[in-house]
């Protein structure tokens, strides 16, 4: 098939860039053909992902370029740092690649960050396609332009915001995605609803088994209406000052799992998903929503595969510290992403002592 | 004295900036009060230049930030890489510093280009100022936004295009800048000439020695004539796509001579103005100008302290593998930044042993 089934076009100025959505994209060469040709075309990716679809992507973009070069970089979250993104400068100054060299990430959300952040800093600036191969990635990395390295303090401390020329969504890669990863992306579909859209959450809570048996109708709604979500809020606060914000429902909470745990033992969506069933119970402590929507939540959550209780391995203490260095914090202040009223979000403050009354309600004892 | 003697607006739209010139304007605390309030106050320096300056500028700081923290980096060229950085990061996440930390830069070139690097990528970015306290800095670094980590197969190769809130540029600390580094910091106040403003370079011609005696109002016409060529260069061209290349006047061969040598070996003032004699003879030999103007811009840098020929040991076949690696080049071609009459500079490929033979000429054997 050699036509999107769906492009969301992402409007940011000079900046803007389509996310095509379909099935046959990545392998079809037609797909590349607005991109500025160049000397060398350079793919990083993982090497879990190499031997899928580098070959494929390869072929493809031997029309356009010269040299197409394959960096893959080992595996995981815990190789998002900076010994493992000075691999692809290594190799870009080995190989004499010019500044109009373009850098093609292929793989999930860490090769997403670390290719964009390579692709930001290198010579001060290369352009980069995104060709996200997991559900999350495609919901959630591929429109916004956040690129990142974690420092042992703290996840993506380092990075910036750079804009890709073009995200290539190609469903026929989410066939071998292993389950715990297609629910892991799907926590993040479900943010999209209670933040922006009540309705997509009704739809996500009745496709959720189609969505899991990977039906590529249901993938391609999930994937568009999650895009244009995020594009939605992105393209009125591309620089996250504030209501982008909102994005992050659920993940103030996640990132102090996963740092408290160490990277990669939880997936990012399972920190998410159980970090969502805490925020909402902190909003409805609050008093903006009812228990019965903390209760729905957990139930969608559950019903992706996510889990819905912290690790027990974690107190509540060691969230709050987590918690205080996260970015979106002032001045040691921890600002919660709160659902005010189902569709809407917004940013709030909490007293510890009932923060920590939520995170031990939901925690697996 | 309280007010600067002059001010340069850098117009970039949303990051316009000014730079302030004048004499005892870093320790007073009025030179700040625009800046956005904040916690944090970091100021990043050098070991050389802590003890000089920092506590001056600590104090003059302390009315608008909290806590003002002070980061000293070993001193030199050959310290501008990511294990210095990360210092810089390290401290940030120890004290827990938030987004609205503002970054200080209190040194030379190194200091700027490796502040601003951090400031580019600190949680995707933070605002940071630039306290120049070399002239290399003042007329160089101050306008452009370019910021930079060595990478050791090349100068500058890790980097981005961040701009900074405010450059302060005190005249007072050029007191304490050694012999040889007011020289290199001559070599970019001279390139300003031949590229863009022949009246200027028979100014600089006449005010050497005035500059070498460190008289204030003639280093405030060069810091601040400087300032405007190169804004008004960059102001064509923020992210160096074309014109702005011709601020490299003679950074091709000098960047060559550094790296040939060894970062640190040669300052990169002293590399640039024996490549700017390189690149004026390079001109002629292409017939752009006449063999009288290579006499007289060598016998000008001369004047100015700095070396008219390249190191013995680099043989002309180095210069052009180093070249070969520079980010100007695209493909393996080699750009040269020629003048193509007094006052006006432009792009040239030039074939190998035209180069060479221009090396060669130029070279102490």
């Amino acid at each position: 098939m050699h036509t999107p089934l769906a492009t969301v076009p992402i409007e940011l100025g000079d900046r803007s860039y389509p996310i095509q959505i379909g099935a046959g994209l990545l392998g079809d060469a037609a797909t590349y053909r607005d991109l500025p040709s160049g000397r060398w075309g350079v793919i990083v990716t993982n090497q879990t992902v190499a031997p899928l679809y580098a070959e494929r992507l390869v072929q493809a973009l031997s029309a356009r370029y010269a040299r197409v070069l394959t960096v893959a970089l080992p595996d995981g979250e815990v190789h998002k740092d900076w010994d493992t993104l000075n691999l692809i400068f290594d190799r870009l100054l080995e190989e004499g690649c010019d500044r109009k060299t373009v850098l093609f990430a292929l793989g999930g959300g860490v090769i997403g960050d670390m290719t964009g952040f390579a692709a930001a800093c290198y010579m001060r600036g290369v352009p980069f396609v995104q060709v996200p191969t997991t559900l999350l990635a495609q919901v959630d990395s591929s429109v916004g332009g956040k690129t990142a390295i974690n420092h042992p303090r703290g996840k993506n401390m380092i990075g910036a915001f750079y804009q890709p020329l073009l995200v290539v969504a190609d469903l026929d890669t989410l066939d071998t995605l292993p389950e715990r990863e297609l629910s892991a992306g799907l926590a993040e579909v479900i943010k999209y609803g209670p933040i922006a859209d009540p309705e997509f959450l009704d739809w996500i809570e009745a496709n959720l088994p189609a969505l899991r048996a990977r039906d590529k109708a249901a993938l391609t709604h999930a994937v568009r209406r999650s895009c244009e979500i995020k594009a939605w809020v992105v393209g009125q606060d591309e620089r996250e000052s504030g209501l982008r914000a909102i994005l992050n429902f659920g993940h103030t909470f996640g990132h102090a799992i996963e740092a408290g745990l160490g990277y990669g033992e939880w997936l990012h969506g399972e920190a998410v998903g159980c970090g969502m069933v805490m925020a909402a119970a902190l909003s409805a402590r609050l008093g903006l929503v009812p228990p019965a929507f903390v209760e729905r939540l957990s139930r969608i959550v559950d019903a992706a595969g996510l889990p819905v209780a912290g690790p027990r391995q974690l107190s509540a203490a060691q969230y709050l510290d987590l918690m205080r260095v996260d970015k979106k914090s002032e001045a040691g202040e921890i600002r919660f992403v709160v659902i005010e009223a189902l569709g809407r979000a917004g940013m709030r403050a909490a007293p510890d002592d009932v923060v920590a009354e939520v995170i031990e309600a939901h925690t697996a004892r």
